[in-house]
This record gives structure tokens, sequence and C-alpha cells, in this order.
């Protein structure tokens, strides 16, 4: 397997500008070697609760900017813009997903309270596996990852509380300890696996039938290895009902200037 | 020199019972190798920045523990109570010193709505320098740390802004290189140095009068060594002047009953 060469900030902006001109497409390997965030934005009268989430869940929610009421470009991506740059939005109104967009800005008009949380993205060290050798399998087959609802609960914050969500990655067996070897170098993007093997003891019935994202695409000898995810926030949002809440859709990220190495120990 | 063995709860415990009493004392040193905490709480209203202040300054402010409104027992050390289990507390009003006090309780009366955040000490990975034959000066003269006052801006976060405070150690040249690697094992608490050596160019005109703890005792040889502190939420008080707000007295932490393990790499 070749080794991929980092991508440099002005992939990234491209890809912005893509999106923000309505592309749609999973994040997953865009800009390979730069750090990509989830989002979850909230009426400043739940950004407390959520930062607090975060900080009570910092596997699942590393935090890695906040813009608060009024802002909108990250300093993690010059020039960005969060209510237009990312490739699918979710609106979320009592808990209910209200409308998947690839433009929010109708949202940010309707609720210029909103306080955006970007949160960092496994995506970060999969260009720490690919560049290892180790085969990422929905890379390989052009897929979303596949990401599942558990039933292991977050730790409370206020009014917000919920089950952890996963990312599953398939690896072959005699990558597993170096797959967390590498992931555990970017504590600040998720880090190690929560889990490794047997669904069952974390409350997935089905690995094939994943909450989000495509079913898993696993070889023979493949071990199932979960993460953290940063969908966590939305499982939190359905089980908690905020009024109002936007978020990125599953897999679809936003691509930020910064190398993965930042975030690395 | 000898290796300490690490400390059990109860002599954690033992101790938070003593200061609830009465007993005045820096806790560089007890109960060693369990965490220390600072503390700063403040008004409701200004939780939000005080955690998005943390957020954007890691380094000086990791925090352990959030009590939101209404809580005074920290999951850090069971049967605690934050309104007295700490040496001595300092009472802010308006960014000024108002009292320092051994009992926080009236404060707590007078602002019901207080939040209180532990954060990361180093006095945490001052354990892991005795144990690895280190010096640590003030130990060794029974005093306290010694804390300066910086020219270096912490990101601010709403309301909220101020300078970096740092911890002084002066360690010999030939173990500066193993401070480093030691403290680095502890990001959750201040982690590696951020300066070594030369005073000014931090803006520190003179290290023999510190803002805070007592002078430092340097023997010859040895190269000052500065790690972010927690007391810089109380630099950002006297900045940013809330109306309102407790902190801890600078080197007189909570100690709690976890081990520093749980907090290493």
């Amino acid at each position: 397997m070749s080794v991929a060469t980092a991508a440099q900030p002005a992939q990234a902006r491209e890809a912005r500008a893509a999106y923000r001109a309505g592309a749609v497409a999973p994040t997953s390997g865009v800009a390979h070697g730069l750090v990509q965030a989830n989002l979850v934005a909230v009426p400043a009268d739940w950004a407390f609760e959520t930062l607090l989430l975060a900080q009570r869940n910092p596997k699942p929610m590393p935090v890695l900017d906040v813009l608060e009421e009024g802002r909108v470009e990250s300093r993690l991506a010059p020039g960005s813009d969060v209510r237009t740059d990312i490739p699918a939005y979710r609106i979320w109104r009592d808990g209910e997903l209200s409308a998947e967009t690839t433009d929010a800005s109708v949202a940010w008009d309707e609720h210029p309270d909103l306080v955006a949380f970007l949160i960092g993205c496994s995506f970060t060290f999969e260009a720490g596996l690919v560049d290892a050798g180790i085969p990422v399998r929905h890379r390989e087959h052009d897929r979303n990852v596949p990401m599942c609802r558990t039933s292991a609960a977050c730790a409370p914050a206020g009014r917000l509380h919920g089950e952890l969500v996963v990312s599953m990655r398939p690896i072959p067996a005699s990558r597993v300890a170096d797959a967390v070897t590498i992931s555990s170098r970017f504590p600040a993007v998720q880090g190690a696996p929560v889990h490794i093997g047997d669904p069952a003891s974390l409350g997935i019935a089905d690995l094939g039938r994943p909450d989000f994202g495509d079913p898993p695409s696993a070889r023979e000898g493949d071990v199932p290895v979960f993460w953290a995810c940063g969908v966590t926030p939305q499982a939190a949002i359905m089980a908690s009902r905020p009024p109002f809440a936007v978020t990125h859709a599953p897999g679809h990220m936003l691509v930020t200037d910064v190398p993965d190495a930042v975030y690395a120990l």
C-alpha cells in the first residue's frame, strides 16, 4: 500500500468552497492529514451544559473550537463559514430530526444566538492508520464509516444526557495493536479505541445495520474496533430534546486547515 | 534520595478533615501521589465563560471537575465539601481581593448560584519528580512554590481575559530534560513546562520576588523551569473584574482521593 502525502491547506479551502457551493459527500479521506471536525450548535442558553457534557465525556467530545454567539468563522479554518462549509447539516427541533440541508444559514437566521462547538473527529487518525499500512475498509469501498449507538451512558451535564455513539473500523487481527498505538497518540481527536471486539457487550445488536453511515465491509480475520464518535452529541440531542440544534450530518465534517500533527503527542 | 511511597485516600481524607477543622498550610507534598486541585468558583452567569477560558487555555486550566450550582461535593473526593476542605480561600469582589478565609461557607451562602471548577495542579507531577530523584527545592525548604504573573496573554473568553501565571521550580541543568519528560506524561495536570530559562522573556522582572507563594531557593547550576499554573484564573479575575468569585489561596489546594496515575499517559 502506498503511503499518502499530507494535504496542504489549499486542498482544505478548495473542499470547503465546493461544499459551500452545494457539493455533498462524506469527508473521510478528504485533505489527507488535515484535521476534520464534528459540529453541534445550540442556543446560548444550552451552551454551558454542552461544554460541560464535553468536559465530562472527552473521548466522544474533544472540543477543538467554540464559536460564540455571532461568530461563524473558526480559527481552525481562516475564511471559513460554519453555516455553509460543511457538506450536509441536520436541523433538530425538540430532539427530532427536522430537516437535512446543505446550507444552515437559515437556521442561524432563525436562532442568531447559536453557539457552535467543533469537536475532534476520528477521521484525523485514519491518516495515521493509512500511513502505517493499516487498511481502512470504508475508504477502500468509498463508503461512509459505520456508526452505532451503544448502551453505554455518557456522564450527564444538567439537562443533557444520552448514550455513547461509536464509529467502527474492521481491522485485521494482526494490526489491532498497531491501530491502538497510533490512535492513542491523538487523545484530542478521540484517541484510543473504547472497545475492541464483541459488539454485543457494547449493546450493539446488529453490526451489519449501523445507526449512522454505511454498513461495514469487513474481511475474514478482521476484528471490529470501536472508537468514541463525535456523533455522540446528536444522540444527546435525541435523548435530551433541546428546543433547537444544528449538527453536521454524520460522516460529513468541517475540513480544517490544521495538520493532524498539531494534535499528536 | 529515597523514593516516596504513594499515599492512600485515607491520608487525603485526614488532610481534608484537618483543613475543615481550621488547619492552614500549603499542600505541596501532602498525600504524595494523589491529585491536588485548584479552585475557582463564579456566579452561574459567568460559568460558561470560565469553562470556555479553560477550554482555550488547557495548560494553565485543565478542568478535572465541575460542581454545578447547588453541588459542593467533588466526585474526585467523596465526602468532601468544597466550601470548607481547602486550607485557605480567597474571596474576590469586582476583581479585588476582599478577604482570605479558611471557611468559604459564608461566600456560598451569599451566592448560592456559585459554580465551582476544580483545575489540575502541578503538585501532581511533583510526585513523579521526587520519585525520579529530581530535587524539588521548595519542598526541601518546606516553602510554598514561587508563582509569577507573566506578560503572556491567555486566549480570552467573552468577558474573561488575563495573563498566564506560572509556577517555577529550579532544576539542576542535568535533570531539566528528565523534568520535561516526566511532567509531559501528565497533560491533564499542566503537563510539560511552558518555558525553560530566561525569566525576562516571559516578562518576569525579578524572580526573587514572586507574585504568589515564597521566594525561590535555587542552588548553583539550577535552571529556572516554568509550568503553567492553576492560579491563572485568579489573574483573570483581577483583570476581568467579575462581581464575585471564590478561589483557593495560592499553594493551598483541594487534596483529592484520585491517584496521579489516573491522569498519566
